[in-house]
């Protein structure tokens, strides 16, 4: 792939979910991803299920395009074949413990000091600094700490995850965010940075409204459901078959929907005339609107919706997703090879960043096996000696 | 703030939420963000509830320290304003309809042709290409259609919104990654690109495990509660007065729990010796380790895991999370001043990039009146001639 970092080279630590995650991103904006992996099984979602041909599609659907070399970075061999390695990188990515890089020989002033150049980014559960630095955590436990689980789920029933991996995913996106503006950077000063990223951090980032909430009237927001805290009808509603979604954001829209729906009535009642009324008197306003909405499929409703221009949509599961036609059209969900050159043996995520002038492939190249481009590698090492 | 943005400056016309969470982004990068405002009544989260002193403690929290001039880009007068501003900018960001900039003849190929160098970032609900590129979608509609929704909610009951705002949110991170990105080679190139961020398509990019699973195994994933799908124990627990986290991601750390808990038979149980037969047997190994943990606090069971370097958390609403000493030593949650100078009227997230080099700042400046910047910028332009 082409794209705006195609001289980019990344050298990357990392393993299961956060760091590779960035290392995906920056490989869809054209950098070449070198994963270093440790010898004895690599990197820990090579062995999660659900596997085809031996190969993990949950380890394919993040690590396509990249290769692999397996080092162990406490032998003398490899700590040297991975010191050419850091002279040739842009950027190193790891998401060890803190304190395990600079153990190994390999901090941030150690590097910067050796590669003024080279950009350092690390992924952790609570960071680099604070009290709690140094504590290991998995997404789940960021989830619930951070917060998004207190405002996620049903009212009144215990909080529930949400089902993305948001805690390893918005940390990973941040990483990628902060090694680009590392990179803009460097091309003004020549200088690198450390960019340290922790997933705690990630869910706080996330939640500005559930924040501001929180601070101007003092009560932490409780989950809701389906349904927006503040914004009315902004909820699920059931059709004759199924349950589908209106996001009526303002007075306008509604009045709208309530005339598609032949409820005129609503738009003038003082208990559903503005958003706050609505949202005060939402589950009195969701039952109004099923009276009608049960009368037919879901699919009538969202055609009869989307001609007024109200915002709304199905609930799709995964496969239903996979296969919309506005998701195709943007090749969101791409095929990915394997290594005995079947193109489509794996599906994972596009890239969701389209630029001008930039190919939006549908496919991508396979997933490495452990250590399967160690010749490549030093080849390329060589070649440039 | 400095950063390594800091001789940049964006043109923000967005509003609501993803695009100036974008701009956010750029801005806590060190980027100067100038908020271009429509005359009567400017960004629509100005009138979002909670408010303190007749601001919007919404609106403040993700437009804080951004500067505002209100134009009506139909007025020939303000247009003419405008276009100075373009020219002396490096990022233009909108989320209108697909159309509306064309329309208005700001379209991306008129500017790509007036200013090479200028980087144009888009957000809308389904991107500007496509069958349904042009549709409105809120947040909602693209949790419901790309699928976080049918992977977030208990089992057997109606999938749950995501309790932030995850739509939105994500399509913001990948289009000031984009941007980012785009800046980093027009250093090389000299030329601007368009970025073109959809809120569906970012929806697709957070859930690479969710797309892998449905693609090897032919069925879509469903809602799973608090638990992760594929790794056991990996769920919320019972203590004897709260719900807590216990994440005990593979075989090692199982075992020093059950150790920990006195489960000691567990261990070796062939029910749960492996993760993948926990996984299958995970509402059974749920309800023994909680005749255990039902026995003591939370506080009890989190020390108690803490030390034996099991993953663990509590489960924080936002009051706790904000107030959580890692958070607050991460600056996680920054003060943000009113027009009246009082430094801590409002709260928002702080800056989850931490960059070597950089100052974090705990506070930030205010959000700004409509149109409040607008001699600021006037001076500036002028200045420049």
């Amino acid at each position: 792939m082409t794209g705006p970092l195609k001289d980019i080279v990344v050298l990357d630590l990392t393993h299961v979910l956060a760091g590779p995650y960035a290392a995906m991103s920056l490989g869809d904006l054209g950098a070449r991803i070198i994963k270093v992996e440790r010898p004895d099984g690599g990197d820990d979602t090579r062995a999660f299920p659900p596997f085809r041909d031996g190969m993990s599609g949950y380890f394919a659907a993040i690590n396509r395009g990249k290769q692999s070399i397996a080092l162990d970075l406490k032998a003398d061999a490899d700590r040297a074949l991975f010191e050419r390695l850091l002279a040739r990188a842009d950027v190193v990515l790891e998401n060890f413990r803190p304190g395990v890089m600079e153990k190994l020989g390999y901090g941030w002033d150690t590097l910067h000091a050796r590669h003024p150049r080279l950009i350092y980014g690390a992924v952790s559960g609570f960071g680099h600094t604070g009290p709690e630095a140094g504590k290991p955590a998995y997404d789940m436990v960021v989830q619930a700490r951070g917060g998004v689980m207190s405002v996620t789920g049903e009212e009144g029933r215990d909080p529930v995850r949400v089902g993305a991996s948001i805690g390893d995913i918005a940390a990973g996106m941040f990483l990628a965010q902060g090694v680009l503006a590392a990179l803009y950077e460097r091309e003004r000063t020549g200088l690198g940075r450390k960019v340290d990223v922790a997933m705690l951090d990630g869910q706080l980032a996330i939640l500005p409204h559930a924040i501001a909430m929180t601070h101007v009237t003092g009560h932490p927001p409780g989950p809701t459901g389906a349904r927006h805290p503040l914004i009315a009808p902004f909820d699920t509603f059931h059709a004759e078959d199924r349950l589908f979604v209106i996001a009526a954001g303002n007075d306008a829209l509604f009045s709208k929907l309530c005339g598609v729906l032949g409820l005129g009535e609503l738009a003038t009642d003082p208990k559903f005339a503005t958003n706050a009324a609505r949202a005060t008197n939402a589950a009195l306003l969701k039952r109004r609107i099923e009276t009608v909405t049960l009368t037919e499929p879901a699919a009538h409703w969202l055609s009869v919706l989307d001609r007024a221009g109200i915002p709304c949509g199905p609930i799709q599961n995964l496969a239903e997703a996979m296969a919309d036609p506005q998701v195709v059209a943007r090749h969101m969900v791409v095929d990915i090879a394997d290594a005995a050159g079947n193109a489509a043996a794996f599906r994972g995520p596009g890239q969701p960043i389209k630029l001008s002038g930039s190919a939006d492939s549908a496919t991508r190249p396979a997933a490495p096996a452990l250590d399967g481009d160690r010749d490549v590698i030093l080849r390329w090492l060589d070649a440039a000696r």
